[in-house]
């Protein structure tokens, strides 16, 4: 079991109408940014609800709207220069992960000299930030808990992310019921994305870590047994509420405790996003399965085969027909029951940049269960075709 | 599912040789009141390390010591005036929760003009607190990541608890190596007491907490796993470890988000506590048991059953049997497993008192899966004579 820290300061209010607490942002100052993405939240509902609980605890509401899906550096720039000019207290995203991310960046960005793509290139130069708050309306990524701010630059073709403790959020008001509304694809595709950070923090070599393993696999057996039924019925406030508290827990820290993490799919995954401009959710669904039958050899069979018993159920057979098993079972939900999308071809992607990307990836897999070389990736890619 | 509020602001720093981020003590101050007990910490070399690493952090140590099991109000008060007296900008707890909880009582206390047995009768008194710091040296109470703090009053024979998010630890240090000469008896003490912490959480009459239940098993899985491990072999890093982290995750919130919590074998062990000065675990081990076959029913078999077959593996039979069967387990698990005394005779209890403990107990188990009635509680006594 590794040394770790963990330190988790946002302050969660989970449930159905928790929104009521954004009256406690008053206590960050007076002038807020709001950021939200294309205008969702004004159809529910909730972009009035916000405006009215702000403006009664006596904040001043400073808007940018249009955060779209792997949020581009550009519109961060914008938003820094809103803050620069209205002086701005704090930065609250109403949305999901793609929008709490330009928020994360904006509120770092604001309070550094210079241009916020260097934050991104080194995370040390966040030296403060305006504080961050969040009222969560799709369950995927965990940003409304993490230090982490992903963002895309479309110039460069790179995705890539900015860490630090200051762009943990201060309030994340979960409420499951905003949730309802999130489309089918969406829904899978974030279900996908929280899957895949539970990986990332499962498939460590550290066979000791025993609480925190179980942890992750508890973030797992939610992922499965929910999603379907988030899929099947949408305004399961069951389903729902257990995806979305997973989605937080699994890329919080309390899954990865003592582990030693890898995160390879993620940065395999970044290029397709940044190349392709895909769904997150959909790109690591793809890639995943490919990548656990790659790494399944003699050395790393025992994780799988905990894996597949102890996520799965699966009993009987021996280590590597459990581990084969699991595989399968995990890209048949990926596939049959969440009907995501199953290769880079049906998503619009076709082999020209498979060696440039996976040579961009690489630098960034070398830790965790297995390291993957340039080839490796290659073959992951190929095998994704 | 419940609406729940989860914050825990505490940064953790877990594992070998943590104690080195003392240092970071002096961004809370200049002057430190060490909190300490019989002197154990000495024995161990802990006390120097931390005085060295205070001092060359360029802080001006000053101590209070001789805390006991069951903290008195009378050192707490003391620890006031040390405060007050020497203008003490942080409280640092090295100990267990006896400690840690008399720490966090000075804390507060120094901030409240009236007697700080107030704070227990009335916690919303509790309006401001010194940083609390500090450093597990036994896995048990839980308070390195949590609100509470338990006080006895031995005028008054009452053992109650002040809670305010203002009494969570900034930093707690856990270093498991620390726990590696706590006693046999301590061990197992600790052990029920953790657990007993998980089933407080865990016995909720909230079905759809899916992803909170789990982690609750997870916990209650890595104390069934690794209390006997420490025992048998007190220096097991492994063990040590995930008892360590089991014993923080059992009581920080996690275990419970969107369940009801009821709360009902510690009123009821509080009781003997202050009455007899019995160690907390082992009143919670006694009881326990007595008090899961007092409220198993037909409406509450299928939680025990969910516990029998979740966290025992119990597989066939149906729901009545599995759920005496997990009973049977827990008391043999105190009793054989972690050689705990098993009754109250045992620890010099008779039966003079029950009608007066349980009818100051039963105010406090009103909620929860069953809440007990003073002839429940009498009963309850009865059976663990």
């Amino acid at each position: 079991m590794n040394n770790f820290t963990y330190y988790t300061p946002t302050k969660i209010y989970f449930g159905k109408g928790q929104i009521s607490h954004l009256d406690e942002l008053a206590e960050f100052g007076q002038r807020v940014l709001l950021v939200y993405g294309s205008g969702s939240i004004k159809r529910l509902g909730i972009y009035n609800e916000a405006i009215k609980l702000l403006n009664d605890a006596g904040l001043t509401v400073f808007e940018l709207s249009g955060v779209e899906a792997n949020p581009k550096v550009g519109l961060v720039r914008n938003g820094i220069s809103l803050c620069r000019e209205n002086n701005i207290d704090m930065v609250l995203a109403i949305g999901g992960g793609s929008v709490i991310d330009t928020a994360k960046s904006i509120a770092a960005g604001t309070c550094y000299e210079g241009d916020v793509w260097d934050l991104i290139e080194d995370s040390s130069k966040i030296k403060n930030a305006l504080p961050i708050l969040t009222v969560l309306t799709l369950s995927a990524t965990g940003s409304e808990m993490n230090k982490n701010a992903v963002l895309t630059n479309t110039d460069l073709h790179v995705k890539a992310s900015m860490s630090s403790d200051l762009l943990k959020p201060r309030i994340s008001i979960l409420d499951p019921t905003y949730t309802f509304s999130v489309s089918r694809i969406q829904t899978a595709a974030g279900t996908a994305d929280m899957i895949s950070h539970a990986f990332e923090n499962y498939f460590s070599p550290i066979r000791d870590s025993f609480l925190s393993i179980q942890f992750g696999e508890a973030v797992l057996r939610t992922c499965f047994k929910y999603g379907p039924i988030a899929l099947n019925e949408p305004d399961n406030y069951e389903a729902r509420a257990n995806l979305m508290w997973a989605s937080t827990n699994a890329i919080n820290g309390i899954t990865k405790s003592g582990a030693e993490v890898g995160w390879c799919c993620h940065p395999i995954e970044h290029e397709l996003s940044a190349w392709y401009d895909i769904t997150h959710g959909i790109g690591l669904a793809i890639i995943t399965p490919r990548w656990m039958k790659h790494i399944l050899n003699e050395k790393t069979v025992w994780k799988f085969a905990e894996y597949g018993r102890n996520v799965w159920g699966i009993t009987g057979g021996n280590d590597m027909t459990v581990a084969e098993e699991s595989i399968s079972k995990t890209a048949s939900f990926f596939f049959d029951e969440l009907g995501l999308p199953s290769t880079l071809s049906a998503v619009g992607i076709n082999d020209e940049r498979f060696e440039l990307m996976a040579e961009s990836a690489a630098p960034s897999c070398q830790k965790g269960l297995v390291p993957l070389s340039k080839e490796d990736i290659l073959e992951i890619f190929r095998a994704s075709a």
